[in-house]
């Protein structure tokens, strides 16, 4: 929204059936695919961002499927990837992730197409912790060091030597200054946030051309929840860091 | 189980739409309706036991407005407080659960037609440490005792003197021994799912007759589950103390 004021943004939270996860494949992709036909066909969007790893590590391919081919879908493992290869000097990078997302394999696929080791970490806790409102308490600190400590105990035992690791969900970067104070030192963080947001704003340039020279300082913004909109107002303001709201409720039929 | 193995036992896992307890009232009640739908008119259920308190709490209504009304229909919250009433001596009793079984004052309103006080307190990350596995684990004994160190505090500055504990949801009894060690001396802890057996077997007894003298020593089990069911085996295994499986994926169309 900084750096393209001039889009419209739609936002879905399926918040009746997350977290994702935890969950299957199979029902990731059936509940990211309806979100996705939903923002392209009722909201008319062109382009999908799928700011979840979870649903771009299983599902992107079942997202593009179920919308027109004239879709520019954009998830967020390939610019996380792609962002460790600029960061790493020694090629082995650590990731944390939710359960689904590391079984899916997605971040070691996509780092390995680069050159890059990576070593994959469930953190199941992390975003329960988040949702509590703990982003800055001591058990979550505790938390992120026994799974730190453990991925590189494993990191070392295979013999890599890390020096990057990616924030693999969307929760993770508003504990990022415990996470920073768990790492080893010298170690990079990535949050793939940001390289989603560089390839969204050159997708908008090349299509839409650069944007106004003065352009509106308030984007259009619409927010669906498809469960309680006092709920997302509250949590999804926390995220965003200013106010979310009117939040409109959204039946997928789920 | 253990008491009327002469029974058949269907069991639903909402495990695609879990959890429950951060949800709001609409959702819970729709998805609630749907697995109780499925069980009367598709498993040919004659009694059903609301075997989790958020459901209880927030969809008892719901779920005897969706099925017939031959069925008999059990939820965990009003036998919770009959064996907090039994136990308690002050009068004043404390309650753990979800976020949305406090917000429903479920615990409070059943507990206070009994004469009791009731304190109620949401403990939302013990749910996902139970998922994780860390039913004995530091972090699980420390995030308990914040949780009940609030809860006592809270108590006493009402003027309360608590004498028992209520766990009012289904994964907490797994933590029970952690529970047991952070709470004040004397303190009894009521598991509500020893009272529904009770009332359950009652409701057998009286519709079926005593079991027979030479009951099944196995009693015949189904297992449904609406995402992955080798998670399913896995944790609910876990939970139940015994193999569980075969385990049958179904759909309820979320």
């Amino acid at each position: 929204m900084a750096r393209a004021p001039q889009a419209h943004y739609v936002f879905v939270g399926d918040t009746a059936r997350l977290p994702y996860g935890s969950k299957s494949r199979r029902t990731i992709a059936r509940y990211a695919a309806q979100s996705a036909r939903f923002l392209v066909e009722e909201q008319g969007a062109d382009y999908l961002v799928i700011a979840c790893n979870t649903a771009s590590a299983l599902a992107l391919d079942d997202i593009k499927e179920a919308v027109s081919s004239s879709v520019s879908v954009l998830g967020v493992i390939e610019p996380g990837a792609a962002a460790a290869r600029r960061s790493s000097r020694t090629g082995d990078v650590l990731v944390m992730a939710t359960d689904a997302t590391v079984q899916s394999h997605a971040y070691a696929t996509a780092c390995a197409a680069k050159g890059l080791r990576a070593l994959e970490k469930a953190c199941p806790l992390l975003v329960p912790l988040v949702e509590e409102g703990w982003t800055a308490h001591q058990v979550t600190a505790e938390v992120i060091r026994i799974y730190l400590d453990e991925l590189v105990a494993e990191a070392a035992a295979k013999g890599l030597n890390p020096d990057t690791l990616v924030l693999g969900c969307t929760h993770y970067p508003l504990i990022k200054p415990l996470i920073e104070a768990a790492v080893p030192a010298g170690m990079k963080i990535i949050d793939s946030a940001e390289s989603v947001a560089d390839k969204l704003v050159m997708y908008l340039c090349n299509d839409l051309g650069a944007p106004p020279a003065t352009a509106p300082t308030d984007p259009q913004l619409r927010f669906f929840a498809t469960d309680s909109v006092e709920k997302f107002e509250r949590l999804g303001s926390r995220f965003l860091g200013r106010p979310v709201g009117p939040v409109e409720l959204l039946d997928l039929g789920g």
